[in-house]
């Protein structure tokens, strides 16, 4: 008998051990198979996103792995939230720099253990390799959602009203200080201020408690993952309309209302920075109060912000009414 | 109006140049959503398979880029197919070294193109970024097969025969002939059969023709992606049951036929090399000459290897007899 015939690879025990436990789903078999097999629930479309990070691109390389495997995972499940659908599970692509601590892949598979768990999104499958390059992970989630009914980009009509949930510009906010956390005593943050935009950028908290009511109100939404400015703009596009948002009612958490009142100037790094994973949404005007009605009873805030328009373009109005120059209105990897 | 609002970013650009046109199901939305939809077809499972392939560890750096794209799509085709399933359709990311020219991007798509059509495999959705690492690209493919149906690892009998698709070996020998061309000439091929391995190595075959019927007959199978010997062990230990290989048996073709009349000790690469992409199955006695009529009428080869047995481990038997000693029965990437 060829001797390793019996045993495991490093790899297979690797995976065993840490990614087994997150794959309670029947069709991942455990992860002992080739490939994942879901029964799509009768009469929904499969909502298929992938979205990954990269390590010094899109988290610093001595993030907490727990909040890198969350952010992942989140930013995924934030699309699927604002495409009214229903977590059903994902495959993940991980590569890992070779000599990468057991610790880092365990303090990882805790994390991505933890939200599988909160969002009900099991492991079906996934791929593991050594890279010579950093940390790369890519995820790839399916939701479910009544035949037809994906809420999409395309679909906003003149006077429409604009919605977005939570607050917005957190993430941008701590970006900014975890390259200069002395913005914190400048801007007169409390510690509790400091870090709520530091846990903002870090682990988004998606919306996806309001994607099962969503498409009943929204005439096209899409989550704020590039700053709220460039997504409106790609929604607008995609709908064929303009938008007029007043800044001074994007909603705002008290630490960046905080620092907004030290550096006005501060609006254009909320209303453009990403990271967010809020959702942007068209309502009807009629319908804005269900809506915000619907959503606080399951604790996510929705504030309207502005209007849709016939035309092309997007407006961000200032305090003083006038249009914001905003210098970067979509935020690329690319 | 800000000014970029109706600009598209240079990863839109890219992506409505390159990779739209490959995005052909009406779900994919044209690449100008969040997400993508599909209905899966009446009474049937989704099979989910993710692979990806990292610049310098799967591939070489120089290796055409269209050769790349056909290579990551057919792993995970090759996968479907063994597992009994019909492609739906597939999603991408894709991370390239900042400055990689747009003639890479180029070729990359192109190849890709060739073969979404050629398997009836669109592209559904995608993430493009930047990386400071290699050439980094994961797939995951989405295919459909009938409720319950998916052929698993786990289910070989004893008794069942053993059997592969196509030839072996011949992928692993490209590989060697790719680091040290000499060795053409010590094994006495002729140009024809040098350029054989060496594309089999570069762009593999995935059997996808026989994925329709190759449920009706197999007990179990996988797709032979990290060498028989290795792979052929999973199988065993996912099914609980031990097989035997007569090495002399295994499909070889002529290029690897005339490279072991040279060197008998490359009988350890063929049946231990990564890359074949054949179907490895266990099939009830009675059934391998209908399973090989059906399949050599849609053009692939299937043979007969050895034989399942009670126990566990595997056996490659020699010309001699003899168990052979594989030093490194699985590949492993991580």
């Amino acid at each position: 008998m060829n001797k390793d015939a019996k045993a495991q690879s490093p790899e297979e025990r690797l995976i065993a051990r840490y990614f087994k436990p997150l794959a309670t789903h029947p069709g991942a078999f455990g992860l002992a198979d080739d490939a994942a097999a879901i029964t799509p629930p009768a009469g929904c479309d499969l909502v298929l996103k992938t979205d990954g990070v990269i390590g010094g691109v899109h988290f610093f390389p001595d993030d907490p792995p727990d909040t890198v495997a969350k952010k992942v995972l989140r930013m995924n499940l934030s699309d699927l939230a604002a495409k009214g659908a229903t977590p059903l599970g994902f495959l993940l692509a991980i590569a890992l720099p070779t000599g990468t601590g057991e610790e880092w892949l365990a303090g990882f598979a805790r994390g991505l253990g933890e939200d599988t768990k909160h969002f009900g999104c099991p492991l079906l499958g996934g791929d593991t390799d050594h890279t010579p390059g950093p940390v790369s992970v890519s995820v790839s989630a399916f939701g479910a959602v009544p035949h037809g009914q994906m809420v999409r980009r395309a679909g906003a009509k003149p006077g429409d009203r604009v919605v977005v949930t939570g607050t917005i510009g957190d993430a941008a906010l701590g970006l900014l200080l975890r390259h200069d956390p002395g913005k914190a005593k400048r801007w007169g943050l409390s510690r509790e201020q400091h870090e709520h935009l530091a846990s903002r950028y870090l682990v988004p908290q998606p919306r996806n408690a309001i994607a099962g009511f969503l498409g009943t109100y929204a005439s096209a939404a899409m989550d704020v993952s590039d700053g709220l400015a460039g997504d409106l703009a790609k929604l607008c596009r995609a709908s064929s309309v303009a938008a007029e948002i007043d800044c001074a009612r994007v909603p705002l958490s008290d630490a960046a209302r905080a620092a907004l009142a030290k550096d006005a100037a501060l609006i254009g790094t909320i209303v453009t920075g990403g990271d967010d994973y809020e959702i942007l949404a068209c309502v009807g005007a009629g319908k804005v109060e269900a809506l915000r009605r619907e959503a606080a009873a399951v604790g996510v805030a929705v504030s309207e912000i502005g209007e849709v328009r016939a035309g092309e373009g997007t407006h961000f109005l200032g305090s003083d009414g006038k249009p914001l120059a905003l210098v970067q209105p979509a935020y690329s990897h690319f």
